[in-house]
């Protein structure tokens, strides 16, 4: 896209795509990407929420994916500030919401460095809507009054210290980005005693790759093997698990097991 | 509306209405409403979002709000599922998230007991997306790796035994329902010594009704007073709510009373 506009205006929206389905993003959302010169996506947006968008919108893929080249933060920033200032109005998608460990903050901080006004349009956060869709309630009357979303990986690559604390609360504990340390987030599960509590892993919810595996803490890391869960997955430890309708066989099985012992 | 189809086919959708602005309601969403024959739709909800359905569709609020007669939970289950009966695709309006202390699960649990067929389609929650909106982000990182929503208003009318743990917790922790419940919060936070920690409170948060007061937990209560906050309001204790602008002449008053003692 030329940019024909003398007077451009530059603004940045950070837009939050939602969990995967071209269908959860917002209507604020569309209205955003359909108004935009230009659009910044993460890999893990779903490319069909594109097709709001102006055709004559330059769409720029800055994802992370392993194994692939990857923009650092500060390129991404930069991109964002500079396509601003070139074109106008930047829509930032990102996937889920940009404030649930999306560094959406740094994004506007960045903007706000060059006074460039700067807004964001929340989006569904995979930590309740991927167990929402699977009719995992994240909280229940009599099962749990809270829940607690924690990240799997912290800047410093190691699990959230917040977790050792999730791990003895009585809230439903949902992880993001936390599969590859699921044998320790398991160990501490069951280094506070609780290797019954129900757990469900959601691969890629609310799209066509959407897998689910639903267990206990003892044997989840085997199901999420057995089935080849891969990431992103969504990890949640709770009661509510029991709700879903594949936890029915596994109460049955304990119960049996107790019954003959 | 009259049933003039004679093979009526009976289905539920629970669809979260987000926290209020009718465009924060996700494409999903509104692919429902415009299918549905009936809505039952809560007070909380913004009724310009009824402005996407069918002319001829039935239109029921049934929504709690105090001082009016308000529907029990088991009036309303009863009246999905005989409207799902009667005229076909019911769809539930619920404001944020279905299943965010919404009794999603209840009502999904309900339409079973009948064989009628009910999916939910989430909505944002104002757990996340209220302090979202106001450029508070749940998490940030140097500042909370973790965020934990728990109610101000559990089915005994006391607040959740998790609030106890949340207090000593590093998690953001957001509270939803529980304006009312500020004086007791601001205590447990005090006991732990917390009482400098910055503090939110967000009324009507997306609509034009839009109100926020920025403090710490000593000065809490009072801004709300001196603000006239009232519900709904979304709490967020936690060091992000220092990221937002208002907390700036906070921090700066208690360097100066530092320096001066």
């Amino acid at each position: 896209m030329k940019n024909t506009n003398t007077h451009v205006e530059p603004r940045i929206t950070l837009v939050g795509a939602g969990p995967g389905d071209p269908d959860l993003i917002t209507m604020k959302g569309v209205k955003a990407i359909r108004a935009a010169n230009v659009i910044l996506y993460d890999a893990l947006v779903n490319v069909e929420i594109l097709d709001y968008a102006n055709p004559d919108a330059l769409k720029i893929c800055v994802g992370k994916r392993s194994g692939q080249h990857s923009h650092t933060q500060e390129e991404i920033n930069q991109l964002m500030v500079s396509s601003a200032l070139t074109y106008g109005h930047v829509v930032r998608l990102k996937g889920g919401d940009p404030f649930v460990f999306g560094r959406g903050y740094e994004e506007l901080n960045y903007a706000a460095d060059y006074s460039i006004p700067a807004v964001a349009i929340p989006g569904l956060s995979s930590s309740i809507s991927v167990p929402g869709l699977q009719q995992i309630p994240v909280t229940h009357r009599g099962l749990s009054e809270s829940f607690w979303v924690v990240t799997g990986t912290t800047a410093s690559g190691d699990i959230s210290n917040d977790l050792y604390e999730a791990v003895r609360s009585k809230a439903t504990v949902v992880v993001l980005m936390g599969l590859h340390k699921l044998k320790r987030i398991v160990k501490l599960y069951q280094n506070e005693g609780k290797r019954k509590l129900p757990v469900a892993v959601i691969q890629s919810g609310s799209t066509d790759a959407e897998k689910i595996v639903v267990g206990i803490v003892d044997t989840i890391e085997e199901l999420v093997l057995e089935h080849d869960i891969a990431a992103p997955a969504v990890l949640v430890f709770g009661e509510v698990v029991s709700l879903h309708p594949s936890f029915q066989p596994i109460r049955e099985f304990y119960k049996i097991i107790a019954e003959e012992i």
